[in-house]
């Protein structure tokens, strides 16, 4: 296929010299554009390519960068960075330092507002859309936002207010009926109805004092256009409803919406996924977590799931497909969730809330309001804890230790391979008179052979994993692995000793006390802020006890990590195991010296 | 008065067994027995009036505490508290050890769950009726929210999950147009427009699936007794709108429903208000703000303020009354306010986002991810940040030093007086490349003449307030006042220096090597968690400098801190100035003997 259109356009400048009738085949040309290197970079694939057309309409009608457009998550913005420039180093993206996957302020003056979490797009979209008032700037504000994010809080709280604002504000509500996870709730049965033509009165958005046109077709070029036109003269907040389809012209994508979401490699061609030609790889601890919660939840009545819109990420979907009435998804709605199983569990019942540690982020006052102040026995199951990779500076799960360490009552603990996470988990169903929260990374394990029986874990204890005499290192979660690897390779390896706290909260401090004794030096490690996280509290002990030995502590730096694999992260953060090992020689030669 | 009828009853049993003409006189007695003791004893007026009816016609009609009933915020449930065991202790509400001015789950089984912030019962009321639901358990499942309360993103997440659920659960909508100010947002215009009878279609509940009555007097005893009757045998979720008057009962409390939500000493018989003798006082921290803001406005018009829900507690409202284009009331909505000023700042607009440092809790993912990964230059003005005092566990301030040090970029900075706030808010307007956040308490200033001329304050510059030779007390924010009459105390008060670091980020490092080599031993002060915060970062510095001189924290400890007055939260986390002096001491005791 020729990219005859496509290479005319460095800019959206250039897209607006093509003539309307040329735009049907520049919609071809990028949607294989996005396909082509998409398959073998790997990366969102799906919700691009429901929007290719909009993508092409948006600049064409709007004159951006001066009109103002807000992707609402940004993981669909790939057809909008191409045409934005940047179709020449797209092939970098999610690699280090090459684009984000993500719109982003600091890579182009396209990318108004930077993205990555959910249903910002209309407060943002409105702040923008009232500064131009009162600069008596004439723009046009737009939020492009899904249909599963216009239903989470936030996107209804950015709506309260447009609606009584006169702010040129148009959002776009892409409604494909899907997230990552089909759409769930009442808005989207509400959605529904209108599309079937079944909801012919209450019109949530003219309630609200929005200007509501649409369903229109959301493939369909010239209408969008001409409908993007009538829409610039329409006076105050306004939403335009249109209906996509996710992963629009690639067949699987349309037809296994969830799995071409972001599929890994594929073959362009033929849409058929790359397989994974090892399948004897170690467990994800994604399934850890949904095989086992099944396993209890058979035994234990009293067991509910919980997720906020990651059903298949989360794989709490095992559990949701076989015991349905006790496994929900609640969309993208992390406050409710929290607060939904604090409900839960003020009745008897086992709430496991399994929610991504950068999402979580979202229900911090339902943690501590309603859920620690009351000290209830809630179960926080956070994933993608830690360096998530790819996904980059919006999505990583490295402020939680912080930002749990200071509420009290909540109990913090991190699994060091997927038989720890299983044994906790059995450990806290049996019954616990306190919050407890979970957290591991994205991706797979170092061990295969996990289902071993069950055993309690005795809260508030850590492990010795390793005997030593002069350094002990002190890990937290599966950062283990890195420290085992960097001990065996330190010279002096017979000296150091390797602790697993497990317990971030309450920390061991009978196994503190002896280490700090038997010791010459401290090392922690975690992958988690190096300010109010694990290592802190380890100083705070040898402080408060008068501990006086060199303490050093490795985590993440105080600043934002970017995008890239986790062992490229690992490294720039020196959490890799050559930085580990350096920093134990370090500490020695100090020990030596001092 | 006679309280013949209220004196009979000590449980909702009780109630029961009256007849229901006797329902109205009660109520009667109810009312006026609220206003009596808060006429004296002070607390929420307003709220607790507005729902005196709804309030006997709930525990009437339910089998309270087998049917689970859920107040909203809770400050209305003061006739609550008085109809279920409590009349007789209700005169020792909100002081120290007794009863707490929300409910509480561990005050009465009457309490079912915990609140303060708002917005959170629809989604406990759903966890409770999905676990009875589960268990085979007969009973209904109440959640009692005003109309300001619903419109925050929360409720609507849990309206949205509730609606395609077939849960025994019933909303009851209490609009009386007024949260603690009026209310404000497309939502209220709706329910307006409702009442009205201009709202003919476009029922925004019956389109989120719920069963949808009213709106009905909330007044009319017997009315509300009915319709609830009838509603038992309604199945699926429902909602029921009534229309309250807050402050019902108490002529100046109807007329002017800001002043009486929580209107001090006030005569119980005439309704006046008891005038604070003194005028000579020094000024709130938030009139500093309020009246500062309005000052730098009217010169610089880049200058937005911004508030959820708080007009009048914060003082922003001297701004919105004077520029009202230019400050905004976005309702309760603490994650679309953070997001907006985000959207704001991209535009080169100056915003001053002011939220109470305990609601701010329910922006911290936008904090993180809208504003400090984009760099943004939000001015968050944390007001009643620290112990607040009678409203307790719920809303004291303590966590936002650790919550926010974790986060890169963003500047922490707590004035130790009026005229380091007003100058820190003239310095951050005349342009800022970085987000910053201002934490200061609610109340009382300890000086008066604070309208000086302004001055610049330099970015991460800590102050020596007293020089001294053998301990340096470090303080953050107004805490400065307790150590610098803690030190006065002193034997050797000559040798303790005190610093008011100011910055908690960025540290003043050069400062901390002056002060780490000149002295023998340090204290730090905080009045946030010890676990994450200021001190967390002296100690974190010390480590890395190698500096082994003795550090004493202090600051919040790890628990939940309840309700009192000030002073007396302060002496029991050992804040106030005799346990400031007795820790100076130890330390050179400590110093002494080492």
């Amino acid at each position: 296929m020729s990219n005859g259109l496509l290479n005319q356009i460095n800019s959206p400048a250039d897209l607006r010299n093509l003539k309307i009738e040329d735009l049907t085949a520049l919609s071809k040309e990028l949607r294989q554009f996005i396909i082509d290197i998409v398959a073998t970079k790997e990366g969102h694939l799906g919700a691009s390519l429901g929007v290719v057309e909009l993508t092409i309409a948006l600049h064409y009608v709007y004159k951006t960068p001066n009109d103002l457009l807000i992707w609402d998550v940004g993981h669909q913005a790939y057809g909008h960075k191409i045409l934005t420039g940047r179709k020449n180093v797209f092939h970098t993206n999610r690699q280090l330092e090459g684009l984000s996957g993500f719109p982003n302020r600091s890579e182009s003056e396209f990318d108004t507002f930077g993205v990555g979490h959910s249903s910002t797009s209309i407060s943002a979209a409105l702040g923008m859309a009232i500064a131009s008032q009162l600069k008596n700037e004439n723009r046009h504000h737009i939020a492009v936002i899904g249909d599963a994010s216009i239903a989470s809080g936030m996107a209804f709280e950015g709506l309260n207010h447009a609606g009584v604002t006169n702010a040129n504000l148009l959002v776009i509500l892409n409604d494909n009926a899907i997230g990552i996870d089909p759409s769930v709730g009442a808005l989207k049965q509400y959605l529904t109805n209108v599309k079937k033509g079944t909801q012919k009165q209450d019109n949530i958005f003219e309630a609200l004092n929005f200007d509501y046109s649409g369903p229109i077709d959301g493939h369909n070029l010239p209408l969008l256009i001409s409908e993007l036109e009538r829409l610039k003269s329409v006076n105050g907040p306004k939403l335009l409803h249109i209906i996509t389809t996710k992963g629009k012209g690639l067949k699987q994508a349309e037809q296994d919406q969830v799995k071409y979401h972001a599929p890994g490699k594929f073959n362009a061609e033929t849409g058929e996924l790359v397989k994974n030609i090892n399948n004897n790889n170690p467990p994800k601890y994604q399934d850890v977590f949904g095989e086992t919660i099944l396993e209890l939840a058979l035994k234990n009545k009293n067991i509910i799931g919980i997720t906020p819109a990651m059903p298949t990420g989360s794989s709490l979907k095992y559990m949701m497909d076989a015991i349905p009435d006790r496994a929900f998804d609640v969309g993208i709605a992390e406050q409710h969730a929290v607060t939904l199983a604090a409900g839960m569990a003020t009745q008897g019942l086992i709430p496991f809330c399994n929610i991504y540690s950068t999402f979580l982020q979202r229900a911090y006052d339902q943690i501590i309001h309603d859920v620690a102040l009351q000290n209830l026995p809630v179960i926080f199951c956070l994933d993608r804890a830690g360096l998530v990779g790819e996904d980059g500076a919006t999505h990583h799960g490295v402020f939680d230790l912080a930002y749990l360490n200071c509420i009290p009552n909540l109990v913090i603990f991190a699994p060091r391979d997927p038989i720890a996470l299983r044994n906790i988990m059995y450990t806290v169903q049996l019954g616990i008179d306190f919050p407890i929260a979970i957290r591991y990374p994205r991706g797979r394990a170092h061990i295969k052979d996990w289902k071993k029986p069950f055993k309690s874990v005795e809260i508030g204890k850590g492990v010795c994993l390793k005997k030593g005499k002069s350094i002990a290192v002190l890990s937290i979660g599966t950062m283990a692995k890195n420290v085992e690897l960097a001990i065996s390779e330190c010279k002096f390896s017979d000296e150091i000793g390797h602790y697993d706290m497990q317990f971030v909260k309450p920390i061991d401090e009978k196994l503190l006390h002896k280490i700090f004794k038997e010791y010459t030096g401290v090392v922690t490690i975690e992958d988690g802020t190096i300010i109010g996280g694990f290592g802190s509290s380890v100083l705070d002990f040898a402080n408060k006890n008068n501990y006086k030995k060199p303490i050093k502590l490795l985590g993440i730096k105080d600043e934002f990590v970017e995008h890239g694999t986790v062992s490229q992260l690992q490294l720039s953060q020196h959490l890799d195991v050559a930085s580990i090992k350096r920093e134990i020689d370090n500490l020695r030669l100090i020990i030596d010296n001092g």
